[in-house]
């Protein structure tokens, strides 16, 4: 066990919390893929949306571009081939007929789009253009699958994709792409750093790519998002190509980023404690679970009733910058309160009202946060302020406590033998001091037994490399990743 | 050219209006399949938001089910084997390798679904399940496909599966279906007429089902929705049984009802008018566009900051039940105000203002409503106001002339002759007497070169089949289908 595990062990956790909460059944008769269930399709709905207004606000639009890609076209960028030609599934044909052309099952889609943008841009005016969509794309894994985080269907791929008249105009457009990730994280309350993905682990077919990156709470570092500058190669391939201002016909420069339903695991992992889930305001598919407490007698119909008054005061009441809906359930089932605590509690709803006869009576509910798990005692006339006012507090807790375990998980070293010792003891994302040269960064992976993550262009760095000898560019960081 | 043609041309109107108005494009490099734009897609995401929130608040809950069904599951019923093993898609392999199992490429998700029905199914008290998605799912039609409205890969079927302990809870909830779909279909201003489907067109798998039915501008009958009846007989299939009240094992009765964004293709044509598309205020993505009229002088700069003034006035302005906001355009590209008319038209847009140096001076709009294409002056002051009131009429104008249409469109008739005139000449759904066997129902599809649609269950008739002169139970009615 490591010392700064933030669960007794996280992979029995996150399977058991997972299928606990009936956020995903992984018993889906087929390997590697499994059922998104209501409670975590609502919370993972909600993420989609924080991202479409996002990205809608930064006038981006909304499409949708085919499943399947026909071979020929899938294979015009040689680069994106070598990157993705291996594990990307293949349809051949019906129950009825073999397919004249062999179909790809797209594991991004650039090559569904690209196509389309060189019908659509003809002349400079036609830019900047800033097309996404959320779709489902295949990646036949194989290796180890873990729901949510790594995935042979993702269900929910974000995935934007920009063309520009010139390449400061891609440039700013990574710029913005990464401002909206920034806010996007701010609202999920995950933690992340952002690094410049080191030239041989870059995306296929780019020119260069910025990684968000985190550290699991089992001491993994898990890349959050891409944002990547497409150059252009792509424009190249599939031939896009505008008329610019000065009656020129130039190809156009290509941006594109993308994030999934792997956040949400990322957030459930980071977000929880050995109780179970902590659900955030922003991704909660229940804010508020009233219990109430039944004596089996003449009394109970009353405490009903006063538990749907209390529901229906929270009608229409909203909370958060997306003015999210405060969802309110009451669990009447039939089974002890004490079980329904601990059910709601690993479930993560934000706030549980205990109501009884004596609630009913004093006007007075008792309140169970779920950061704490303390109970208080609110007055009727001040239950909505003070809903409002604790959700906002549970939010604040819970995402302070992810950034204090994001700030310990990142650590630089004068030594490899110390970046090793620490990565084996604490796993993390550990920082040494590079030159710069591919064999280099290369070496400290193998010798660290992980993959280079990349590095902060803006961090200073002064001393010699780690491996050669020579002049630093920068710290490096390297971490084992999912 | 039929007489009662809405269209000059059905066919080329549908066409070109999808293409100009940038609802689809149909130049992807693949046959039957084509890229959902922008200006489409916004209208089918609003589309999408009605059905789930009228699902979501009949207690249906919104899930996610993998594309990829293994073969031997997909095997299973054998009804539903005969109706979708043809047509549907196999994946077979990646780059790398041969799968050790062909999997299946939904064409519905019954046999996903299922599987894990069994699982989660186990008393009495997880029932009724009522659970839906919203995804894409593959038919790979031979025969000619048409955007939106006959396509290979469905890119929103709204799927509802639900499971009963009661043959009647699942009667009940068909009647619940039809409720929810009838509200549907009145939110977006289609006219329809619901058929109990004969037995010998029923759904692969299935006991009985509704289809809701209306008839196109070129006069073809089109499925708008069907709510199917399943009974037991997939519960057979894939074991699905719960522990009733009894303390007996049985097996549970379903029932699944589905849309598409056919729906949104069926829209589009009966809405539009020779001129272009006219679009409803609940699936319009923009209501509002303002044209300035610029003179090229130092005027100009006013007209520009009091158009962005009256947009501003619409900010967070909502209509209809479902509360969209009202979407506002500034037009503000350098063509003549005359083309953005006409563009605007053509898009159906509801509502043009346009602004000039006159306007900004008199604090008086011209406003002009796409439903009668009219001009009329609107003083500033109470532009809000009307822009609702004129959004509802035009919603009001577009559903009755719709239902005028419908109701020409479907006939009843004495003799078979006289119904195939009708076909012929006119199109539509026509109904016969028929006495309830299934070889005098196929005898008059046949006759009528059409399709047998179905009956309305409580509809009265009197007198003889016309095929075989015995009692007749029922006006059977038929159509030349999409």
């Amino acid at each position: 066990m490591k010392r700064y595990d933030k669960y007794d062990e996280f992979n029995k956790w996150y399977e058991d919390v997972l299928q606990y909460a009936k956020i995903v059944d992984k018993r889906y008769p087929m390997k590697g893929s499994y059922v998104i269930m209501p409670y975590g399709f609502s919370a993972l709905k909600k993420m989609k949306n924080i991202m479409s207004k996002l990205l809608d606000s930064y006038g981006h639009e909304e499409a949708y571009f085919p499943l399947l890609v026909p071979e020929k076209i899938f294979k015009k960028e040689k680069d994106f081939l070598k990157g993705f030609g291996g594990e990307t599934l293949r349809a051949t044909k019906t129950f009825l007929q073999e397919l004249d052309e062999e179909l790809i099952i797209r594991p991004t889609s650039e090559t569904a789009m690209y196509p389309m943008y060189s019908l659509w841009i003809r002349s400079w005016r036609d830019l900047p253009l800033k097309i996404y969509q959320t779709v489902n794309v295949f990646r036949w894994e194989t290796k180890m699958t873990k729901e949510l985080l790594r995935v042979r269907e993702l269900v929910a791929f974000n995935e934007s994709h920009t063309a520009h008249a010139s390449a400061e105009e891609a440039e700013k457009q990574i710029k913005e792409a990464i401002e909206i990730y920034k806010k996007f994280f701010d609202e999920i309350r995950i933690p992340y750093d952002i690094f410049k993905t080191p030239k041989w682990e870059t995306f296929a077919g780019a020119q260069y790519n910025y990684d968000f990156f985190t550290t699991m709470p089992d001491g993994k570092a898990i890349e959050l998002a891409s944002v990547i500058n497409l150059g252009q190669k792509f424009a190249k391939a599939f031939n896009i190509k505008f008329m610019d201002k000065d009656e020129k016909k130039k190809y156009v420069y290509q941006t594109c980023y993308g994030i999934s339903e792997r956040e949400l695991g990322v957030a459930i992992s980071l977000h929880g404690d050995n109780k179970g889930l902590r659900m955030i305001s922003n991704l909660a598919p229940i804010h508020i679970v009233i219990v109430p407490i039944k004596k089996n007698n003449e009394n109970d119909k009353k405490i009903m009733i006063y538990c749907e008054k209390i529901k229906n005061m929270f009608e229409g009441t909203k909370c958060g910058k997306y003015k999210a809906e405060i969802k309110v359930k009451i669990d009447n089932r039939e089974i002890r309160p004490g079980e329904k605590y601990n059910d709601w509690e690993k479930k993560g709803v934000p706030i549980r009202l205990e109501i009884g006869e004596k609630e009913v009576k004093s006007k007075t509910l008792v309140l169970a946060r779920r950061d704490k798990l303390t109970k208080e005692k609110i007055k009727e006339k001040n239950i909505k302020e003070s809903v409002k006012k604790i959700i906002k507090e549970i939010d604040k807790t819970i995402y302070r406590e992810a950034k204090e375990w994001h700030k310990k998980m990142i650590t630089k070293h004068k030594t490899l033998k110390d970046a090793l010792k620490r990565l084996r003891n604490y796993g993390g994302i550990v920082g040494v001091k590079w030159c710069g040269d591919e064999n280099c960064g290369k070496k400290i992976a193998d010798k660290l037994l992980g993959s280079a993550i990349g590095y902060k262009e803006n961090e200073k760095v002064e001393g010699k490399c780690i491996i050669c000898g020579k002049e630093a560019k920068h710290w490096m960081y390297f971490g084992r990743t999912y």
